[in-house]
């Protein structure tokens, strides 16, 4: 039993892991090879090296079960990591729950929100290959802000395509990423081939995350080499540097002599849920424990509920390799929602498999409800969380509510990856009623399918 | 000498000092009374009983040197308290000084400040009088937002009055203490007399802190007792509230085997400054160090450089006790600077005593200085500053380049009350170059003396 009082479960600096986990060599089953757009045979290191640096292209490729963080990069993590892990008192007393509920909350990073994990490193090992320049995407401006932090910190100008809703809903990310000194353009833009393409096709379109990354994957790979691309979540690399978050709460349950029976994220990319799960994976795995697992993603863009798990572009315009994962269609446009960090058309290689291979548990929520959970949990326990993580918040609240009618002590854990202060636009729209709810239509998905490119699995080198 | 590798300075919530610290028994010279505004007469705990609860009463006339934290207010402190001290190395590194720069972060609060640590406490007060409602008012919504979310805590409505030009200018503020279930009006309103006759004079006027504390006193005074008032800065309760941010720094300076040469704090009401820094004073007078302490203010509104030092009201129609402070006149209007949370006519008692004993200095600073220094933080640290906090980090950055001048090893400390987020307008401003630099017109101050409330000072009791 925790004790009775504490709240709040801090590590010092000194505490802080010194090692990223990475899952790929506890696999149940190993993960599909990535493909060549062109060739669609599987794509060796040295095709990924006009996109990135090899020692992160390394990372993305890698069998090692630990990676040493660099010490660079721990140091700057030491800005806001080791991050806290709360015990929820206050929601468990207005849920009237026997559930003992956790969060570990990314939200104390500078930019608010996990992202800046990844950033930083990608950012490092950017600076160690002497690269002076990175283009990357951004959806609702968490991923954008945290890069252009982290170009600042290592000298590294930043230029960021921002899909144009969120560039016009969400100004103040802009300026938040033009603080750090980063170059922001609203896209599609008419600087790359990609956007001119798109805005051909639809001049008032307001752009998504796919265009967003043609864009910025085309500004680098046209850029003869002094240009690097950087992407915020999907990549095996970018889930790896996220699983400091889930080290550092193994040691803080240990903390709470308490350890969760489920483990909950919200899902976009599925960086966030990644980071806190998979060091709980391995232990279930290692251990033989029972934990569930259980993503939280929304109605509006349901890859894990309602996608298929197939080989898929990662961006719009079909320029980045293929990768096998859960899929709406790389063409697909997700309904405006304001959890934009979840408008994703596809899902982690590496999140998709654990989910064919039962592993991890998927649950959609609808808008109004991630909104009525958020509101709920601010007023019990003060932090405003993100549209995005108010999805984990929805789960968590509904596993403890289960338990409490199951009568159980059930030990929930969720990442709160960061708090709503740059969305307050839509908690206005939540109280005055002007939310939509939106359903991914049935026929969408059938439909999608038959643009997802062609690869004749059988064909592939086995074991690659 | 430091450890040459910590950033981050952390306690553990049982570390969390257990009482606050009241300065009044260790002042050099005694506090001036408090006056009725009618009787011009020092006030008693009765006179006080209409607008605030006896707990919050007793303490704002207390000689005990320390008041115990009671269970409740250390139970939802510990959501964000202790929050850390961080060494500055990345900012250190860039103004290549040999100070050593300490900042305590008070952005890790639920709403990115430090001023629940006295809503908190005042809430619980209130609730232990059985109040079941509290007015009070906002500028920047710092203030209104904190005492929205101890009012949710707590289960106490909360009614808001928003200075006019900030609910037009930070609408998020306002969606956030709605989202924590209080009611805000723009200030001023029709719902008070002191309103209407603000407007009656000036019907497109913007509001001022001094008009809506009035609006809010009125709302509690006239309600026969059953709304109570709160104050979120300048009173000597809400001083002592702060002042376990200083607790906490005195026992995180040990950890880093250091102390501060000086100690620094942005100064508006006086309370972010003096909860830092009533604890080091209180080490200089025992230990007879010579610590030094430094209160930075705008240009605009310059009360502890340009001000009186005179009996003045805290509101604007003349509604409140007496105080002797520094005051620039209860009918200035300071020009719309971005540091909302700065702009008010008087300075805390407490402050205002330490500054005429000659133990508290003070400066001033203009906008674009402090937005440049601002800038400079953000890049180097990550965290992107209120613009309130930003007049410390301006004041931080003169000291170490001093020091730089000097040659010498300087130790800074100051408080970083508050994170920016809500504040990106004022960066965008800033980076177009449309910001203003308000200076405080000399002749402004002798032609607000003149309404200064007369008070025959030789005619008080002795020692009260």
């Amino acid at each position: 039993m925790p004790d009775k009082l504490h709240t709040k479960y801090v590590l010092d600096e000194r505490e802080m892991p010194r090692a990223w986990y990475n899952i790929i060599p506890d696999l149940p089953h190993p993960l599909a090879p990535v493909l060549h757009p062109g060739t669609r045979q599987p794509v060796g290191p040295d095709d990924l090296a006009p996109l990135f640096p090899m020692g992160l292209i390394l990372q993305e490729v890698s069998t090692e079960r630990y990676i040493e963080i660099p010490e660079p990069v721990r140091q700057i993590y030491t800005q806001w990591r080791p991050s806290p892990l709360y015990r929820a008192r206050q929601l468990e007393q207005a849920l009237d729950t026997p559930a003992r509920i956790y969060y570990k909350y990314e939200g104390v990073s500078p930019v608010g929100s996990h992202k800046p994990n990844t950033a930083v490193a990608q950012a490092y090992y950017n600076q160690q290959a002497g690269v002076k320049k990175i283009s990357t995407e951004t959806g609702a401006g968490q991923w954008g802000s945290s890069m252009a932090m982290a170009g600042a910190f290592f000298g590294i100008e930043v230029e960021v395509f921002m899909v144009k809703i969120s560039y016009q809903q969400k100004p103040f990310r802009r300026s938040m990423m033009q603080a750090y000194g980063a170059t922001v353009h609203a896209s599609p833009t008419n600087l790359t081939q990609a956007g001119r393409s798109i805005l051909a096709q639809d001049p008032d379109g307001l752009g998504s995350l796919g265009t967003a990354i043609s864009e910025a994957v085309e500004v680098a790979a046209s850029s003869g080499g002094t240009i690097k691309y950087a992407l915020g979540s999907v990549l095996n690399h970018v889930l790896l540097h996220q699983t400091i978050v889930g080290e550092e709460t193994l040691l803080q349950m240990a903390q709470a002599d308490d350890y969760p029976d489920v483990v909950i994220g919200c899902a976009g990319g599925g960086s966030n849920m990644a980071g806190l799960a998979f060091p709980f994976i391995r232990e279930r795995l290692n251990r033989g424990l029972n934990t569930r697992f259980l993503a939280a993603e929304p109605t509006a863009c349901p890859s894990l509920t309602k996608g298929v798990y197939a080989y898929d572009f990662g961006d719009t315009v079909g320029m980045t390799p293929l990768m096998k994962m859960h899929t709406l269609g790389h063409d697909f446009v997700p309904a405006g929602i304001h959890a934009g960090g979840l408008r994703y058309h596809g899902m982690a290689p590496l999140m998709s498999l654990l989910h064919e291979d039962g592993i991890l548990e998927a649950q959609a929520y609808a808008q109004n409800n991630i909104f009525a959970a958020a509101v709920e949990f601010a007023r019990a326990e003060g932090i405003i969380p993100a549209p995005e993580s108010a999805h984990a918040i929805c789960a968590a609240i509904n596993e403890a509510l289960e338990a409490k009618e199951a009568g159980e002590e059930r030990v929930i854990l969720f990442n709160l990856s960061g708090h709503g202060h740059f969305d307050m636009a839509a908690y206005d729209a939540y109280f005055e009623g002007k939310l939509q709810d939106f359903e991914y239509p049935a026929e969408a998905i059938a439909d999608a399918t038959t643009r997802l490119p062609q690869v004749d699995e059988t064909a592939l080198v086995p074991g690659d």
